[in-house]
């Protein structure tokens, strides 16, 4: 195993009816600014109940944070928080508005250029207002760490910051605000939290014993309750299981100890400041191409997953190495989603773009080796075809 | 899934070579107090290695907290602090060592008797001076989590109590800490922490589909390397595989959202008070009986237990469930650990008195039903001769 920190102070509350909880989680004399996505927080009738939670306090909203939160979207935000001397906010959404958050609560703080923030990675970050967050959508696990990604459009970059500083103090999770979402996110939340438990579980044998079996957990959950939660959309267990383990897929509890990949990511991420492809369609396209590239590199782990996950024992070992990678696609497939770059219109003049975007962004030597060069991510991409 | 909450703010520092970084965990200017047990830790270096990390911080030092730590020999810690102003506490040890601590802090800040305390079983905890831990065996879980158990011999009580305030700040898990151990407390503390998965994890189903697969993964892991903890004892990675699951064993994360047993603990907690049996012993005594007492109760887990955990999948569902529980007893017999009162030279007699003992404890309605009455109780330690 490897040496490893492991911090997670974000309390979480979790299931049916605790919105009304935010009387207690927010300080009572705080100056709130409520931020939100589209209209659906509004038309739901979540926001109202949010507001209702909240009494008497000064409560702002910040609407309009969308899919891939925009730099430029969020510029404002920092500017109403400092203008209306606000000390509080609340992220009601899913990982969009909880990223776009993060950046706003760790920006106000900031003595210079928001960006730096991206361009250092969240190193610089030394202050944030606090916040919390009510869940909407089960995916990204940002309501549960210290992460998020921001998308600069005029610069076609997708960058991702981090910092202890930005863990929401605390994250109601009710898995009855998710009854109303459209198939199509619910579909992209499964393939979203089932890439981030491969990115931390399919590299090389570690040792890290239990967070094998976690991530195996995880996984078997997903594909449990994944096409469930597509078809039975009343059904609470299967949404509150989505929920919790989308959670637990990236709050830093399976990848501590072990090598971690993200080469998915790197290469979905450019895809989507490129073409406009939701993050967790490009991990789909990206995933299952990575893994026969890498296959060489990721021979014992790709057999552990076979077996314990896909419950896979016949055949030779590359033969079953062939059939879990398969079910790894048909999985997406299963859920709606499609993985080959021509099902999105795009072919070998997208590639060359995708490369030069990673080549600019200096995603030269990605996954668990450092190893996935330019040329071999053009290989990966090609084999997504 | 049941409503939950969770939160665990401790910081784990997890690998070899870890404890030097107290030097950045530790305030520059506190005066600190080590808390420690008997002359192990001094001997084995541990101690010498935290002062030098310390540096020229005031340090002080409080020995002798022993297994199952008592109220009487703490209380002369809490007028240590009190006297010498005292603002950070560090617990060198493993669970009782911690446990022992984690009374001190809130009892500095409390106003009154202390033992009101653990007659409140830490509600009326308010306050506590922060303290971390540098473990050095791996069992309790105590190291990331917020309780702790007090035993006060004159009244031949052994109280347990939770606050949020005593969690500890950070814990350094240093695995190669644990290689001077005799193989009596490795076995004790696989032992103890196979029972705190499975008192939250063999109830009844609540669709707690990743906690179940979380437990399943830590018992499954315990399985795999409590032997070889015994055997190989200059195996870091086992070492450190058990050190992690003891920690994630108890603190929070599986028991969240589904119900808990604690039944096999407090029958046990009554056996150390009495005979000062090890407290790890005491729940490889009780559990195996309890499981066929309760196996109505518990029928769907336990097949879920016998197929996922110990891959049995021959014979009716009742041969299933005895091969299940027969494997349990077992596992604790193949860790060099008695499971039968007589093998304590305990009869008839003992019953009795543990019987008299959980009812002036209250101890009348135990489980995850409460329907193991005191009735109940005696049948499953008639089970146990």
């Amino acid at each position: 195993m490897l040496n490893f920190e492991f911090y997670n102070p974000t309390k979480i509350i979790f299931g049916a009816e605790t919105v009304a909880r935010l009387a207690d989680l927010v300080p009572a004399k705080a100056r709130v600014l409520i931020l939100y996505g589209g209209s659906s927080a509004k038309k739901n009738g979540t926001l109202d109940e949010v507001k209702a939670a909240l009494g008497t306090r000064v409560l702002q909203e910040f609407g309009g944070i969308e899919p891939n939160p925009g730099y430029e979207t969020l510029m404002p935000a920092i500017e109403q928080v400092r203008r209306e001397k606000i000390d509080f906010l609340l992220a009601v959404g899913g990982g969009s508005v909880i990223d776009g958050t993060k950046l706003v609560a760790a920006a106000v703080k900031f003595d210079g250029d928001p960006w730096e923030i991206l361009l250092k990675h969240g190193k610089n970050v030394n202050e944030a207002i606090p916040f919390g967050t009510v869940l909407t959508l089960p995916a990204t696990g940002s309501e549960m760490n210290s992460g998020a990604v921001i998308t600069r459009k005029e610069m076609q970059a997708k960058l991702a910051f981090l910092s202890p500083r930005v863990f929401p103090q605390f994250s109601i999770l009710d898995p009855t605000k998710t009854s109303t979402l459209p198939p199509r996110q619910i579909a992209n939340g499964v393939a979203d939290a089932f890439v981030h438990v491969v990115e931390q579980y399919l590299t090389y044998p570690a040792q890290g014993l239990v967070q094998d079996r976690f991530a195996e957990g995880l996984l078997q959950t997903l594909i449990e309750v994944g096409p469930k939660a597509l078809s039975m959309v009343e059904d609470y267990d299967t949404r509150a299981n989505l929920m919790w383990v989308a959670a637990l897929a990236l709050n830093g509890l399976i990848g501590a100890g072990v090598p971690q990949d993200w080469a998915t990511h790197m290469i979905g991420h450019e895809l989507t400041a490129l073409y406009g492809i939701d993050h967790a369609r490009t991990l789909a396209i990206v995933l299952p191409s990575l893994l026969k590239v890498q296959r060489g590199h990721k021979r014992a782990k790709l057999l552990q997953y076979a077996e314990r996950v896909w419950q896979i024992k016949q055949g030779d070992a590359d033969q079953r190495i062939d059939e879990a990678i398969r079910c790894t696609g048909q999985f997406f497939e299963d859920l709606g989603i499609k993985t080959r770059l021509s099902d999105y219109e795009l072919g070998r003049d997208a590639i060359e773009k995708i490369v030069a975007q990673l080549e600019a962004h200096g995603m030269t030597a990605l996954g668990e080796h450092r190893n996935i060069s330019l040329d071999i991510s053009r290989t990966i991409l090609e084999g997504a075809l």
